[in-house]
Order: C-alpha cells, then sequence, then structure tokens
C-alpha cells in the first residue's frame, strides 16, 4: 500500500472516523519501520554521493601512476610506481593521523582561521548510535573519505615532476610532510573557513589552487633544488626524454578524465535536493567539455606550430583543461568551460618549452599542468562568478603559492643537507629500478 | 508546489486542537530546512544514476583506446591512441555545438520527425534559479552528460577498423561529422521521438543499432574506401597481423564490459520508482551475462574450430555478448540473456573470416561486433519482447543502415578525393607513429 | 522526530477546514504521480548501491587480470589473461544455474543449514509487475549481481597460484565446480544463514574466510597437487621468476583497491537509512587505511630486511591489508584498521618466502595474501568486534578451510589422473602462450 496516496484521503476523512486514522496511523507506522525516516534522505544521498565521488577522486592515484610509469623512462619505471603506491598510502594515513582536522578544525583553531586543530580523526560510531547526529551534510566517514584523496592527488602532482633522479626516501619523507601538514594548512584557509575564505572572499570551487598549483608549487621547489637530469640540457640544447610506454600514459589520462568528475562533481558538497544534484550535473558536463577543450586546442597547436600533432601534449592538453575548470566549473556555460578548458590547452603548449628554457625539468609537465592552469584557472573564476573579485582571486594565488613554495624549498633544502635527495650520477646512468630497487619493470623486454 | 510546505498549513488550521498542530507544524518546518522536498526525491535520484551511468559509459573512450592499442601492430600504437582520445574530445564539442538538439528536439523539429533542431545545448541555470523546473525527469545537465557517452561510442567503433592506415586528419574530420550530424539524426528518428519511433514500433533499448550498428556501417564504408592494409590479402592468403599488447586488448574489454553496466543499465531512463531500480538491476545482471554468454560461446567455438583457444576471439566474444544484448536487456530471462549473448560470441568466430574472405580489413574486428551483432540483437528483441514486430525492427535496421552507410560512403569519397584519406606506402610500412607523429608508443623496447 | 509518524496525528486534527484539506490532497496527489512513495525510497536506495558497489567488485576482475599478468613472465602472459576472463564468464553462468540459490537457500534447504536448494536464479519480472515484492531490503537483481561478483573473485585467486604450469581445460573445470559448488555452499553456512552462522555465531562481514581464504584453500591444494614450476627449486636454492610487466600489476593492485570499496562496502547490505550509509562510510575509510597500512608495513618491512623496497611486497602489502579487515571493517577505529592491515602486510613479507621454503610455488603471492590474511583478518574480527568469539571464528576458520581443502584436493586428483593438470616440460619451457594457445601477448618485443 502506498502511503503518500493514503494521506489525502485520511485528511479527507479525518474526524470524525477515529477508527480510519487509527488504521492510517498503524499504515504510517509500518512504513517508518522499513523505509528511511524523511529527514535522514538528504543525508543518505549527499554521504553516498561522496562515497562515489571519493571513489572515484581514489582511482586518480592510478592515473597519476599509469601517467608518470609511461612517460618516464624504462630504467625509471618500477620507482616511479613505487612512489606512486607508496604517497598514496602514506597521504592516507597522514591525513588521518593530523591532515583532517588541521583542515576543518571547526571551532578548534589553533591560531583562529590560520592554524587548525591537531588531533586525530575520529568517524561517528558505529550505526550512528548515541549520537544527536547532524543530518544536514553528510556521514563524518564520507567527508574524510573524499577529503583525503584530494591531499593525495596534491602529492601525485609532485612525483611526477621529480621523476627519474630523487632518491625514494627523502621523497616519502617530503610526502610525509606535504600530505600532513602543508597541504592542510594552506587548504584550511579556504575550505576549514580560513582567513582566505572569510578576508578575501576567495573562491577555488574543487582546487586549481587549493590542490593543483600547491601540487606545482611544492614540485617547483623540488625541481629547483635537485636540478635537472644528467644529459638533459646539454650544450644549450634540450634533449628529448621520450616516455616509455604512451598506451600507459593514455589510460592514465582516461583514468585521471574519469576520476575529476569525482573531483569537481563532489566538491558541490551536498545532493539533497533538485538543485545541488543539478549543479553537480552541470559540473560534470563542464568538466568533461573542458577537458576536450584543452585536448583539442593542444592538437590544434602542435599541428600548427610543429607541423605534427604530439600525443604527450594533447594528453596534458585534456588535464590542463581539467585543471582549468576545477577553480569554478557550475558557473560557465558549456561553450564557456569549453574555452576556459581550450586556453589551458594553449598554455601548456608555451609553458613546457618555457619551463624547459629556464632549464626546470619536469618529466611529465606536472607544473605547466597544475601550476600554471591553476593560476589561470583561479583567475578565470572572475569571468563567469560575479562573487569572484581579481584581487582576491590573486591575492589568494600568492598567499597559497608563497607558502607552499617557501616552506617546500626549505624541506627540499633540509632534506638535501640531511641526506642528501639525488641519486648518485653512476645510479641515474644504470636507472633507479636497478641502482635503487634491484628490480627492472620489464625485465625481459631487450632494449632497443 | 511542495508538499512539505503545505503540510504547516495543513496544520495550522487543524483546529481545534491548535496546539498539537503547532507543534506539527514547527516538526514540519524543521524537516523541510533539511531535507528534499517530496517531489525532487525522484528527479534527485534518477538524475544521480545518470552521473553515475554516464561516467561508466565515458570509460569506454578508455576501453576502445586500449583494445585498438592492444590490437594494432606496435608502430602504430600512438597513433591509435591519438585517434582515441581525439575523438572524444570532438564527439564532447560536436554534441554540444549541435549533436544534442538534432537528437532530442522536443517540438522544435526542423523537418517533423525527421530532422531534429538546430541549436546549442544549453544546461539549467545554476540552482535550478528562476526556472520552473519539471521535476519529472532528470536534469538536462545529466541527460546531456549521458546521451553525450553514446555518441562518442559510436565514433570509437569506427576507429578500430580503419586502423593502421587511414590519416589522422581526415579520420578526425569524418568524426566531426558523424558525432555532430550522422549519429544524432538517426539517433532522433528513435529516441527523439522520431518516426522509426513513432511509425515502426521500433524498440532499441540502449542502442545495438542505434549506437553499434552505426559505428560499424559508417566503419564498413570507411573500410571499402579505403581498402585493406598492405600485405593483408596477398597472394590469396590472410596474413594475420598479430595485435602488439594483448594485455591492453584484454583490459580494453574488461573496461568496456564495466562501462556497458551504464551503457545499459542508464537507458532504463528513471530510477525513482522501486520498478525501475529493479529494472535497471534486471539490464545489469542480464548485461552481464550476455558479455558472459558470448565469451564462453566463443572459447568453445575457437577450441573446437581450430583446437586453439583464441583470447582475442573470447574477447571480441564478450563484446558481442554485449552488443547482441543492448537492444533489449530488460525483457530476457538470465538464461535468456546468456544465450543471446551466446549467439553473438558465435557470430563473430564466423564474421570475422567472412570479412577476410571479402577482402575487408577490419583491424580489431569492430565490424562482426558492433554491426553483425548490432543486426542481431535488434532482431532478438522480438524473442523476448511482446511489443516488438520483425518488421519494424528490419525495416528500421535497414533505414539506418542505408542512411549511415550511404552517407559515410560520400563523406569519405569526399574526403579521399579532397585531401586523401590513405597515408604514403612507405610510411605504411614505416609506421604511422614515426611517420605521422614522429613519436613511437614503446621506443625503448626493442623490436623482435 | 520522524516527520512520518506526525502525519496521521496532523489528519486527525485536520478538521472542520475541509476545504484546504482538500487542497493540500490535491497537492499531494500530484506530487504521488512525480515521486516515489515514500516506502520505495529504502529499497531504490539499497538497489542501487548494490548495483554500484557490485559494479566495483565486478572490476576486480580486471584488477586479478592486470595483476596476475604483471606477474607471470612474459611466455605466459596471454594464457593468464585468457584463464581470467575466461573464469569471470564461467563464474557468472554458474552462479546463475546453481550457485546463487546454493548459497541463499531461504526456506529451501535441501539439508538444513547444511546444503542450499538446487535451483536457477530468477529475478523480479520486469518492473514488478503482479508482485507483492518485499520493499524492505533490495531487488533480487542487484542481489544477485553484487554477490555474484564474489564468486568470481574467489576464482581469480586460483588462477594467480597455479599459472604458468597449469593446462587451460582442467583449470577452468575446477573453476565450474568452484564457482557453481564448492565456493556457494560454504558461503551458504554463513551468509545463507547456515550453520557457521546459527550454530558457532561466526562473523565475517564481507568475506576475509568466506571468499578470500577459501581462494587460498583452493589454490594452496591445486598448487600441491601440481607442484612448482620447472627450476623454481633448484639444488637447494629459491630462482626468482620476476614479473614481466611491473606497471599492469601496479595497475591492477589500485584496480582491486578501488574495487574492494565495493566489496567491503556493499557488504553492509543496507543503505536506507542514516545509520546505514555511514555505516558505509566507516567501512570505506577503514577499507582504504587497512590497505595503506599492509602497504606501508610492507614498505618498511622490505627496506629493513633487505635493504631495498621491493615494488611486488609493497602491492601485496596493500592487498593483504584488504584482506584482512574484510572480515570486519565496520567496528575498527580507523588507527585500529590501519593496524590490522599493517599486521597482514607483515605477515605476508615472512609468509612468502615460508611458502617457498616449503616448495610451495605461488606464481603471484595469491596464498600468503589471501588464505594467511583471510584467516588472520577473521581472527582480528575478535579484537574490535564485541560479539565475536575466537572460538567461534577458529572454528568456523577451520571447518571452512577443511571443507574447501579437501574438496579441492580430491577434484585435482580427479582431474589430474583423468585429463592431467600440468602441461608438458617442452610447453612449460617454451611457455603456454605459444604452446597451448599460439599466441604471444606481446608478438613484437624482442625478448632480452
Amino acid at each position: 500500500m502506498k502511503f503518500t496516496k493514503f494521506l489525502p484521503l485520511v485528511a479527507l476523512i479525518a474526524l470524525p472516523s477515529l477508527g480510519m486514522a487509527q488504521e492510517a496511523a498503524e499504515a504510517a507506522e509500518a512504513v517508518a519501520d522499513t523505509t528511511p525516516p524523511m529527514e535522514e534522505i538528504g543525508y543518505i544521498m549527499t554521504t553516498f554521493m561522496f562515497l562515489v565521488t571519493g571513489f572515484l577522486v581514489m582511482w586518480m592515484g592510478a592515473g597519476f601512476s599509469m601517467l608518470e610509469a609511461g612517460l618516464v623512462r624504462q630504467k625509471n619505471v618500477t620507482m616511479q610506481l613505487t612512489k606512486n603506491v607508496a604517497l598514496f598510502a602514506i597521504a592516507a594515513i597522514m591525513y588521518y593521523l593530523i591532515g583532517y582536522n588541521l583542515m576543518y578544525p571547526g571551532d578548534g583553531w589553533t591560531i583562529p582561521n590560520m592554524l587548525g586543530a591537531f588531533s586525530i580523526t575520529s568517524l561517528e560510531p558505529v550505526g550512528l548510535a548515541d549520537t544527536e547526529t547532524d543530518l544536514t551534510y553528510a556521514s563524518v566517514g564520507s567527508d574524510f573519505f573524499f577529503q583525503l584523496m584530494f591531499c593525495a592527488t596534491t602529492a601525485s602532482i609532485v612525483s611526477g615532476t621529480l621523476a627519474e633522479r630523487i632518491k625514494l626516501w627523502p621523497f616519502l619523507i617530503f610526502t610525509v610532510i606535504l600530505t600532513g601538514l602543508i597541504y592542510p594548512i594552506q587548504a584550511s584557509w579556504k575550505w576549514g573557513g580560513g582567513f582566505l575564505d572569510a578576508d578575501y572572499g576567495f573562491l577555488d570551487f574543487a582546487g586549481s589552487t587549493v590542490v593543483h598549483s600547491v601540487g606545482g608549487w611544492a614540485a617547483l621547489a623540488g625541481a629547483l633544488v635537485l636540478g635537472p637530469r644528467l644529459g638533459k640540457y646539454k650544450d644549450g640544447r634540450v634533449n628529448p626524454y621520450p616516455g616509455s610506454n604512451l598506451a600507459l600514459a593514455t589510460l592514465g589520462t582516461f583514468i585521471l578524465w574519469l576520476g575529476w568528475f569525482g573531483f569537481n562533481g563532489g566538491s558541490q558538497l551536498y545532493m539533497d535536493t533538485a538543485g545541488n544534484v543539478a549543479d553537480i550535473s552541470r559540473i560534470m558536463a563542464n568538466t568533461n567539455t573542458a577537458a576536450a577543450g584543452g585536448a583539442i586546442a593542444a592538437l590544434i597547436m602542435t599541428q600548427v606550430m610543429y607541423g605534427k600533432v604530439d600525443l604527450t601534449m594533447v594528453l596534458n592538453g585534456a588535464l590542463a583543461g581539467l585543471v582549468s575548470i576545477t577553480a569554478e566549473p557550475l558557473f560557465p556555460s558549456l561553450g564557456a568551460a569549453t574555452l576556459i578548458g581550450a586556453v589551458g590547452g594553449v598554455l601548456i603548449v608555451f609553458a613546457v618549452p618555457a619551463l624547459d628554457k629556464m632549464k626546470i625539468d619536469d618529466v611529465v609537465g606536472a607544473i605547466p599542468v597544475h601550476l600554471v592552469c591553476g593560476i589561470w584557472g583561479t583567475l578565470a573564476v572572475t569571468l563567469t562568478n560575479p562573487d569572484a573579485t581579481f584581487f582576491g582571486q590573486l591575492m589568494s594565488i600568492i598567499i597559497v603559492g608563497v607558502f607552499v613554495f617557501v616552506v617546500s624549498l626549505v624541506i627540499w633544502f633540509i632534506l638535501k643537507a640531511v641526506m642528501g635527495i639525488r641519486v648518485p650520477e653512476e645510479d641515474e646512468i644504470t636507472g633507479l629500478d636497478m641502482a635503487e630497487l634491484g628490480m627492472e619493470a620489464y625485465p625481459e623486454f631487450a632494449k632497443g
């Protein structure tokens, strides 16, 4: 029996026929036993949305692994895979131990609006027992699950730039600090309700600045301290070191493209109303078209500039489009989103050789994609979102950038001084896989 | 009008016991603040269903990429990857610019039931503000997101058949026309409510004809104009050109298998009632078992016919099962679905050598899988769905087939005349990767 | 306060203003036409949850394929891929034909609490027509879809251990028996409500024992009957046979990690209340952190013990963490989950060489991961779930283990006697790909 159909009837004849009302009451009671109470529905939907978008963002960890494993040379593939698995695991543990409450202190700021709470994450009790749970948002577990994946993404960005020459352990130690402290602290300034959010009106929907540029700044600092790979810039020339497996790199890009639907879509944070779910679909459609715009822009640009389409540029173009739309995937129309992504695709075609000109060796192009397009995307918010100010966006980019870059630089220098961050020359020539790990990724394929 | 907002009113005037009514009103008010209004719930669930199934179908783009990259020879892998990324991006933009409204014109047909509306897609405003949104279906954004992925799938099919010899740009231009015009126009005939739907009672649940055979016809036209690869049919023999990476091809098949749950499941179009969600689960279970039936059929057939199991046939068998069930994944029992899929698996074991006999060179077996099994699946609807007529199904297959095949043939001929569609002989021998793109997919692996 | 409980009260006192009530009645009627009836909402959400988590678990089939294809030698890759696709298809069909009702007999036990029902699975009718559907759980289709994927997982475990030397067809025949009989029968003892559930208070949330150890026992029996690969244990030394593609193995691990969110999360079985969805998020967060704990433990252990990080151990460490948390992913805190996973990671670092010492040749380390950690995880339930008893857990492990191991052993011996299970020596040296299938996975890469 359908309860809702019963209601009007109940009302219509309600009194003096008390008996029927009694019956209706019993029907309602029976329904209540097997259906979610009305006020839990929004909570259930938003929570489930976080779990689905969260697993999509987790999947981006695989995407970065494949992209980077495909873009390094064969002799460094095992190392790159090891770093990517390890950094994801480290992020998971550090974000639990310290990051989450540092980023979302609620009322528990250590320094108001600047430095969050230092405490271990704890979830709601099993079955929400014994709590007066706030049902207006989502479960802590789902929010933690979702936000953790963003923290891991930041670390993934760094590993690509520094590939093929950094030692394993210094990289992992940096990852501990990045995911436990650097990322959560600056993220609290915006997403935890800190001073960038409160005082600068900073808008960064899913993290062009808060996630992507942060990874980019940390990577840039590392690249400067670490120096370029042997032979990369020799006799005034830039020697290309082609990626060893473009099928993997393409797979990684598709994975990232897919995962980004979760990254941006889940950042709507609510799926409890028609308006919110419609917004999530706007975001996913815009995210997709921005990636397409970036890919097509890079396709055309490389054809025009070099006379040949460059697949790695097309892949990075798609990623550039994705980073560019991340700060504001909701407000643009599909057309605007395509253009914002396309500008990202154009930017990386120029940024990649520009970095090489500065002899900053970024193995996978992570700085152009995540830092340059992260900045572009953050500024582009002002084009479509009337609440954004150019000043607020720019200041936030600068503040986050200075903080992350300087702190990262200091840590890289300390690591260099204390334990060394670069493998010995002969190990770099041999390849990190055999020299550091004693294990090749493709041991049976003859070298060409 | 929002039901929950009405309740307080009812309560308010519910005299004479004002006290209790007051309390009820407050309870209702509190609930209304934090829960979705009753009439939005179906909209939220259907919209979210489209987003989830849509990202699964998007993932099929990666599946086709990996399948095709694994089945071409090593010297053409980069090109195949480039085409697959580019065609997905092109489909996204063309479907936005023209395809979506051409396919779903609503009341805005240019030629009634034949040619849809020419206009750019626009989504609902942010937050559904200022609109009298129809809450009986799903958000435009989610519907667009979902349907776009089907359009991209069609283009993916073509790239596989024509691999290893077609030039990049003519292929991309064809993709522009296929995704912007050919696919949406014929799809409007059925799914836009056009004449095949209205006059022929054509039933094609998720597109055995509308998507898969369309890709197959366009591929067949291209294969005829393009001709076979050099040396494929020589001295009366069919020379096998084994795929270069069967691990990638298997990965691609698993991706497609997974994505197909979204492809068929989402085509239920509603998830707002128990009946609809139960139907979606029927569909997913049937889709899975049809793939299994196709794979097992090909496994047994190749063992019996050749004395050896052929992995590429097993992979194509699974895909054949999936295409076969796509026209009607809802009505069959699990047993019937298994058999429908198994027939598909048997069909391709015969269709692959049959095509070779006709010297139609289909690099990945896309024509057997998508065209042959697309036709089979469309006819098989009559076996389980009492509303289907053999005449209506057959006529629709023919009408769609003639339209797509003829238009495609004309376009391929024009492209051939204007710019040439085939790479020079020496480029084909060298491989498209070095000749056209200057970039190898696996530059460090020595050639065997 | 539950709103729905209030409604009858409101109705009860809703006179004498009949007119407005009438209006309210009409509004409610209109709503009822376009929204799910209240009592269907829980059903819709739980069903959709099963579909989403089910497709994640299906995706684990791809994960096992890639993991195993990456860990075998190049000459056996095609065979390993073939086995993995085929076993998934076989599991799908056997579980439909016999497994599902054998596992969930309801009131139809053949032998009470010991042996379930022998009948083919049938789903609800289309649109739930003509049924008095029980709306308190989920659709049969979704439950079948979800549970089927667990059955397939069990078979995937076996294929890894026995790689590189077992013939295709005996393996497939064993898979038929494992997925149609062995797995469902023992699973019915717990999840079908059989004697382990009823009499031993056995707790195994998502199957550390019921799924993973079962795969492990069947694999162990096979490994003993089959013997080690040629040359693996020679002159008292253990010869390492490095995996041929660690990028694939890493991809496989990421896929499994992702799929496990569905594996454990979906095993909550309900998503109809705030408490249930909050539990699902606890489970997913715990699952993730257990994997991280296992990976980090293996990372540190291999560094400390061998002076070098071992990527394959790190990958297996993550999987070990996942298996370890599977028996109880809900009750532990994040910290406890991390530790439970970490213990799993430590265990495999010792279990892998221990197996080698016993000359049990497990190509991918499936026995350490799935059997050893399956047992550990099952016992670890007692650490966090007050309802678990050490006796009940241990007895259940033993009962399931003896049953599966003995039956498997018998079947392997029968297969050995009847048709032989091991390829000829020269085929093993040549590699199964060319010898048995005539098809190489990477035909163009020169051998190193």
